[in-house]
C-alpha cells in the first residue's frame, strides 16, 4: 500500500491512513484545475527542450503526450481515482501511460509547490476575464433599457422615503458606473493572476537552468521575481475574490431594488414570465427568485473572500498545505458570480416598467424640494427655504391634498415669492427638467452620461456593443 | 416547456429561461436532504391520515410508497434530473410513479416553506449529532494520551516565549475542556434544530386542521411556536455554523501546536507514518498535512458562519429565495469539519513524543518563576522579587550559562534568601511538582482533571469510553 | 526611561520606542475594565488573607485601598496616563500612592494573564445581563404592541410579494420568539462569562496555596478547570459577539420591515416624530433613521465576531498579545447593541398602524391561496386545486378586478366546486380566521401565543412585565 | 427642544427622543472628518462665488471664515456638543458665529449626502497616502536589513518543514514585494477616493448652476459621473478597507514568523530591548509583542472590511442611514495599520541575527533536495532521485547522523552516481549557491533582486529612500 502511486512515497514505512488520506486528497475540487494544469505541464516541457534540460525529442513527446491528455479531459474522458492524490499526480500518471518513462523527465526543474500555484494563477485569469465579459453584457443591458426607456421617471429615495424624481435612465446607469469599478477590480484581478510562478520550484529555485520567462511568455503570462513570494502568496486570488465579493455587493443592492420594485407596494416593474417562478401554495405569486438569489449571493461571495485572507492569516512563507483550501472558495465565487451574470442581462432586458405608478409615485412630495430650491434661487437663504416648504408640506397633509393640488392661496400664505412659481414645475418631469447640474438627472445630462457609457463599452468590448444589440 | 412539471406551472405564459432555471435549481446540492425529506413526508402522511384529512388507507399506501423511494436514496438508486428544480419535486415525481394520483394529496397542509425548514432542521440534528460524536472521540484521545504520558513535561508558552514547565497532560487536558465547551454548544445547536416547522405551511398555517405536535412527535422533535416565525428563521443553521466555527479555531490552535512541534526546531513529537505525507522534490520531509488542514479549516468554517449570517441580514420575515443559500455553507461546514474530527483521533494516538527535547526544552530559563516565586514566599515583594530574578537571567545571559547551571555566589549575590534555595527545584519536575493550586499543572492537581475528564466522558458517551478505549 | 513603571523593567536595558510603546498601550480602550479589575483584587486580596498568604491586617489594607481607588473609578476623578501601560498598572499604581508597600503584595500568586482574564469575564457577564435587560423590554414591547392591536391584519409576504393574510399580532410575535432564542444564547453566553480564571497565574498555577474556589465565590463565580485553558481561551467573548452578531441579524430584518412599512409605497406605519429625522434638504421627509441603523448596526456586529474569530484562528495555547485585540470589538458590539436596544421599545410602542393600508394590501390575489385551499378541502388534489387558481387569477388580470371582485360565473367556469363558496372567505379577516392549525395567524391561535409569551415574560423579568406596562 | 438646531426642524412636532438622538448622533466619531469638511466647504464656497450663486464678496466671507474654523480645529479649539447631530452641523453653526447670516447660504446647491460623501474620499485619500508612506518605509527597511546580511543563510520551510536553504535576503525580499503589491493596492484606493461628489446633492443634482469640474480641482479630485451613484456608493472605501486588510494578513504572515524567530526554538533573532516588554511574572521573558499585535491586528482588520461589505449589501441607492457605520470601521482600520507600520521599521532595523543558530538550522535534511538534484542532472529520472534520496534519509536516521556526515559508503550504496558528488555542494551555501534560476535564492538572482527593489523604491519615494538611508 505504501507505494500506491504518492510521489513521495519512498521515505515512509507504512501508508497513509484512510480517513487522512480522505482529508489530504483534494482530487476531488482541483479536478477544475486540470487543463490549466496540463497547459501548464506544455510550455513547462517547452521551455526544458529550449535550454537543453531534455532533448528537443524529450519535449516533443511530452508535449504531445500532454496534448493528448488534454484533448481527453476536455472530452471529458479522462478518468481519475482517489488514489491519485491531486490533479498533478493523475495527470502526470495519464501521461505515462501515454508516453513510457519519459514521463518522469516532465517535473524536473519544478515542484508541485510552484505547479499548483501556477494552475491557480491559469484558473484566475481565465475566471476574471469571463466574469468581466459577464459585467460588460450586464453594462451593456443596462444601457440599452435605458435608452429604450428615455422618459420614464422614477422616485429617487433617501432612507427609503420618496426624495426626489429621477430619470429611470439615470437611475439605472447609477448601476452602469458601478459596475464600471468592478471592472477595474477585475481588470486588476486578472493583471495579479497573469504572473507564472513556473520556475519557483519549491521555494528556493532550482539548480537546473530553467527559465522562467520564456514559460511565462509561452502562457502570455509575466515571470515571477522572488521564489519563495511565488509559492506562498495568495495575492491574486484574494483580488479576484475582493472583485467578486464586491461586484456581489453592487448585484445584490440591484437585487434589492429589483425585488421591491416588482412588488405589489411599488409596482414599477414586471418581470418576464421566463424568468420568474410561482409558488407551490399560492398560485398568485410571481417570485423574483433570481434577485433575491443574487442578494443572497453577496453573503456567500463576502464569506468565501473572508475565507481565504483567514486561511492566509498568520502563515509563514513557504507552501503550507493550508493553502490547499484555497480552492473551494475560489471555485464557489467564480460560479456563484458567473450563474447570476448569466442570468442578469435578459432579465433586465426583458422586464416592463410600469409607466404611470413610476410617474405617479415620483410627483407628490417629492417635489418639495423644487419649492424649497426654487426659494434659494429667489434669495431666499437655504435654512429658511427649507423651513417654510416644511411648514408647507405639513399644511398639505392637514388638509389631505398632494404638494400638486395645493391651493394657491396656501402657498402664497406660505412664502410671498410662491407668487411666481411657474406652472409645470411642480410636476415629476418639470423637476427633473429643472436640473442643471452635470452629472445630474436632467436629460441633457443623462444623454452625456449615455454617450459616455457607449463609449465605454466600446473600448472594452472591443466594438461588440453593437453586434450584440438585440433586446 | 412551460408543464415540465413545475409546481407553479399553471398562471405562467411562458417557460423559464434555461441560464435562470439553472440558477434558480437547488436540486444539485439539495439532494443531499432527500433522506431528510422522505423522513418528514411520511411523518406528515401519518398525520394526515390520523386526524382525517385524508383516509387510513391513503395514508399507508402513502408511507409505503414514501418507504420504497427512500430505501431508493439509500441504496444510491434514485435518480434525479435538472427539471426536477428542488429535491421536494423530485421526490414527489416519484412517489406518483409508484403510488399513482394519491401521491398528490401528500402535499396537502404544507408548503415547500415549511418542508424544506423541516428537512434542514432534521440535517442540522443529525450534523450536530455527528459531530457531538467527533468531538467525544476526540477528548478521549486526549485524555487517552495523557494517561499514557503522565509524568511528560512541556514547556508552557506565553508569546510563544518559555514561560514555565506544564506536564503534557495538563496542556492536552486544556484542549480537552476547550472541545468540552464545544460539546455544549452543539448541544445547543441540536436543541435550536430539533423543532418541527411542518404545519406551518407557507407562513401562517392552514385551514386543515393538521396537527403540528403529532408530526413533530413522530420525528422526536418539539413543535413550532409561530408559523411566520417558522419559515423565516435559520438561528438553528446559525448555531451550527457557529459550533463549527468555534470548533474550528479550537483545532486550528491544536493544529499550529502540532505543526510547531513537529518541526525540527521544537522536535516534540513525531507523527506515525500514517498520518503524513512527503514532498515531491524533498524527499527529507514529513509534513504534518492534516494538522495544516485542521488549522486552514478554520477559515472555511468561519467564512459559512459569516456567510449565512449576511444572508439573513436585512431579510424581511417571511420565506425569500435568499434562504436557499443557506444550505452550500453548511455542507461545506459539516463536510469540512467531520472530515477533519475523522483523522483526529487516531493521529493523536499514534503520535510519538521524544521525552528528552521537550524536558529540555522546559528547563533553563523557563524556570526563573520558580525563583521569583521562591523569594516572594520568603517575604520578598513580588515586585522586588522579580527584579532580583530578571537581573539574574540577565547575568546568565552575559556569562553563558543556563539558570539550572548558575553558580551558588551568583545567586547568593542575587539575593541572600536564595542561600536555602532546596536542591531540586530547579529542574521542570520539581517546578511542576511544586505548584499548590487547584486546576494548576501539578501532578495532584492532573489526575483531579483526569478524573473529572474520565466522568464527563462516561456521561455523554454512555460507558462507551472503555469499549473504545484501545490507542 | 527605563524604569518607568514596567513591572517587567529589570531585564531590559534600554526603555521602549516611543512608537512600540504607543502601539502596545492598551490603556486608551482598558480603562473601560477598571471597576472590574478592582473588584477583581479585591476578591483576590480577601483569598490572600483568608487563606494566610498575607496577614488579615494586610488584606484589610488592601481591600480598603481598593475600594477607595473604586470610588475614585465611578466617580471619573481616577487619572491615567499612556505610560500606565495597561489598566492593570494604573490601578496597582494608584493604590500604592495609597496604602503604600503593601500594595506590593496584591500581585502575590496571580498574573496580568488570569488578570486579564478575569476582568474581559466580568465584563462580559455584566454586558450579557444588559443586553439581556434591553431585548427583554423589547419583547415586553412587541407584546404589548401586539395586544393593542389584537385585529388589524398585514400582508404576509414570501418573496416580498403579498402571499396571505396575517395578524399584525402574529407578525409581531414573530420577531418575539425570535428574540426569545436571543436570550438563549444571551444567557449561554452569561454563563461561559461566568468562571473566574483567578488562580491560573501566568498559565500554570502557582506555588502560592492560593483558593481559586474562594475568589470564584466572591465573585459568584464557578473557578476554572486548568489553568492553561483559563488564560488561553476567549469562548465566552466568541459566545457574547455571536449572541450580539445573531441579535443584530433579527434587528436587521425588524428594521428592514419598518424601513419598507413606513415607506409611501407600503403606508402602513408611522413613526412617532420623536424617533424620526428629517432632510437638510428635502422637507417633506421623514426618515427611519433610527431602523436604518439597526440594520447597519449588523454589519458592525458581524464584523467585530469575525475580528475575534479570526484573531484566535491558529493562536498557541497560553497567552499571546494577540488576544489583546479581544477588547475593541466586544466594547464596539455591546455599545452598539445596547445604543439600539435604549430606543427600540419606545420606538416600537409609538409607532402608529395605518389600518386600512395594511387591510386593503391583505386582500386581493392574497386571498388565492384560500381559493386552492378551499377545492383541497373538497377533496379535489391540491396540485389540480392549484392549477385552477392560477389560471383564475390570470383571468382576473385580463379583466383588471381583484380576487374579491371576481363575478361568480367565472368562479363557476374556473371550477364546479367554487358554488359552494362561503360570503366572507374571500376577505383578510375570513382568510385569517380559516386558519385551524396551531401555531397559526388565526385569532385563536395568536391568543395563545400570547399567554405563552406573557408567561415567558413574567418567568424572565420577575413579574417586571406589569410594572413596566406603560406604552 | 425642538429647534435645537437641527436642520431639519420645521415639520415636526415634537423633538427627539433623547436614546434617538444618542443612537442618531455621528459626532462623537465624525469629529474626526471635520478638517476634511471645512476643506471641502471652502471650495463648494469658492464654486458658488466663481458660478455667480453667490457674490464674490459672500464667497469670501465664507471661505474666511471656514479658515477661521479650520485654524481652530487644527489647533484642538474647536468645542462641539452632541446636539450638534453631526459635524455639518457643528462647522456651520461655528461658522455663523463668524461670519453672521450669510452662512445659511453656504449650503446652496449641496446637501449632507454630497457633503459626507466628500469627507469621507477625502479622508480616504489621505490615509491611502499615509499608509502608502508607511509600507514604503517598511520597504525600505527590509531593504536595508537584507542589504546588511547579504551572505546569511536560513532554513526555507515547507508545511514549517526545513526545506532547502536560503539566503535572508531573499526571505526579506519575498515580504518586500508581497509590500509592493500592497502598494498597488493603495494607490488603486486612492484612486477610487479621489472623486468629488460635491454637486450631487441630495441624490439628483441641483437646479443651480453648480460646477462640481470647479470644486473637484480645487480639492485635485476628480468630478462624479452620476449624481446618484455619488451619494450612494462607498466602493472606495471598500478598496481601503480591503487593501488594509490585505496588507494585515501580510503583516501576520511576517508576524508570525518573527515570533518564531524569537522563540528559544528557533532563536534565529532577537528584537532590541526598545521593541519587546517583559513578563509581569516571568521575569526572563522578553516578548515580541509588536508582532504579536501586528498579527492579531489582521482579524481587526479583516473583521472592518467584512463590516462595511455587509452595511453595503442590499441597500437600495440613494443615501441610506445605514451608511453612518461606514466610518467607525475605516477609522479602525486606518489607526491599526498606522500604528503598526510606525513600529515596523524600526524594529526590523534595530533586530539582530544569530547566524550560527540559522546556518546550523539551514544544513541536515535541508541538503537532500541538493543530492535529488545532483542525481537528476545526472540524468536519473527525478521520480527516482527522488525515491533513492528519500531512502538514503530513513538511512540517516537509523544511523542517527546528519546528511552532511553521511558515510562516502552509504552514499555510494544509495546510488553510484554519488561517486562524483563535489565536496562543499552538501553545505547551506553551497546549495544556495548552486541555484540557477532568475528569481532564485542564489546570491546573483538576490543581488539583481536588490537591484530592482531600490529601483523601486526611487520612484515611489521621489528619491527619499536614501535621505532616509540610517538604520
Amino acid at each position: 500500500m505504501s507505494e500506491k502511486g504518492h510521489l513521495w512515497g519512498g521515505r515512509f514505512g507504512s501508508g497513509p491512513a484512510e480517513a487522512f488520506e480522505r482529508l489530504n486528497a483534494s482530487i476531488p475540487f482541483d479536478i477544475r484545475l486540470a487543463p490549466y494544469d496540463v497547459r501548464g505541464s506544455i510550455a513547462h516541457a517547452r521551455m526544458l527542450g529550449e535550454v537543453g534540460i531534455i532533448s528537443r525529442e524529450e519535449a516533443e513527446a511530452l508535449v504531445g503526450g500532454l496534448e493528448a491528455v488534454l484533448a481527453e479531459i476536455e472530452a471529458g474522458e479522462f478518468e481519475w481515482t482517489l488514489t491519485d492524490e491531486d490533479v498533478h499526480t493523475a495527470v502526470e500518471r495519464r501521461l505515462r501511460e501515454k508516453v513510457g518513462e519519459v514521463a518522469l523527465k516532465l517535473h524536473t526543474g519544478r515542484s508541485r509547490n510552484d505547479q499548483v500555484a501556477l494552475d491557480l494563477h491559469l484558473f484566475c485569469r481565465d475566471a476574471a476575464e469571463r466574469i468581466r465579459d459577464g459585467v460588460l453584457d450586464t453594462m451593456l443591458a443596462l444601457v440599452q433599457v435605458a435608452e429604450r426607456h428615455r422618459d420614464l421617471v422614477i422616485p429617487g429615495y433617501t432612507h427609503l422615503q420618496r426624495a426626489q424624481p429621477l430619470l429611470l435612465a439615470h437611475h439605472l446607469l447609477a448601476h452602469f458606473w458601478a459596475l464600471g469599478r468592478d471592472l477595474r477590480r477585475l481588470e486588476a484581478a486578472r493583471e495579479a493572476a497573469n504572473v507564472s510562478p513556473l520556475g519557483a520550484a519549491a521555494l528556493g529555485g532550482t539548480p537546473h537552468p530553467v527559465d522562467p520567462a520564456f514559460t511565462a511568455a509561452e502562457l502570455e503570462m509575466e515571470p515571477f521575481v522572488n521564489s519563495l513570494d511565488a509559492v506562498s502568496e495568495r495575492d491574486f486570488a484574494l483580488d479576484l475574490l475582493y472583485a467578486c465579493a464586491v461586484l456581489g455587493v453592487h448585484l445584490s443592492r440591484m437585487g434589492e431594488e429589483w425585488v421591491l420594485w416588482t412588488s405589489q407596494e411599488f409596482g414599477f416593474a414586471e418581470l418576464d414570465d421566463a424568468y420568474s417562478s410561482g409558488s407551490s401554495i399560492m398560485p398568485q405569486k410571481k417570485n423574483p427568485d433570481a434577485y433575491e438569489l443574487m442578494r443572497g449571493k453577496a453573503g456567500r461571495l463576502i464569506g468565501d473572500l473572508n475565507a481565504l485572507l483567514v486561511v492566509l492569516k498568520g502563515l509563514p512563507l513557504g507552501y503550507s498545505k493550508d493553502l490547499q483550501e484555497d480552492k473551494e472558495p475560489l471555485f464557489d465565487a467564480v460560479d456563484g458570480v458567473l450563474a447570476v451574470l448569466d442570468v442578469l442581462p435578459g432579465m433586465l432586458r426583458t422586464a416592463r416598467f410600469r409607466r404611470e405608478r413610476m410617474e405617479r409615485a415620483a410627483g407628490g412630495f417629492a417635489l418639495a424640494t423644487e419649492l424649497a430650491d426654487f426659494l434659494a434661487m429667489r434669495g431666499v437663504p437655504f435654512r429658511e427655504a427649507h423651513r417654510v416648504v416644511g411648514r408647507l408640506v405639513r399644511r398639505c397633509e392637514e388638509l389631505g391634498v398632494s404638494l400638486e393640488e395645493v391651493p394657491r392661496e396656501e402657498l402664497a400664505a406660505a412664502h410671498p415669492a410662491f407668487g411666481g412659481l411657474p406652472e409645470g414645475l411642480l410636476t415629476p418631469r418639470g423637476s427633473v427638467a429643472g436640473k442643471k447640474s452635470p452629472g445630474s438627472t436632467s436629460p441633457a445630462a443623462v444623454e452625456e452620461q449615455l454617450r459616455r457609457a457607449r463609449e465605454l463599452l466600446e473600448t472594452r468590448r472591443g466594438g461588440a456593443g453593437t453586434v450584440d444589440d438585440r433586446g
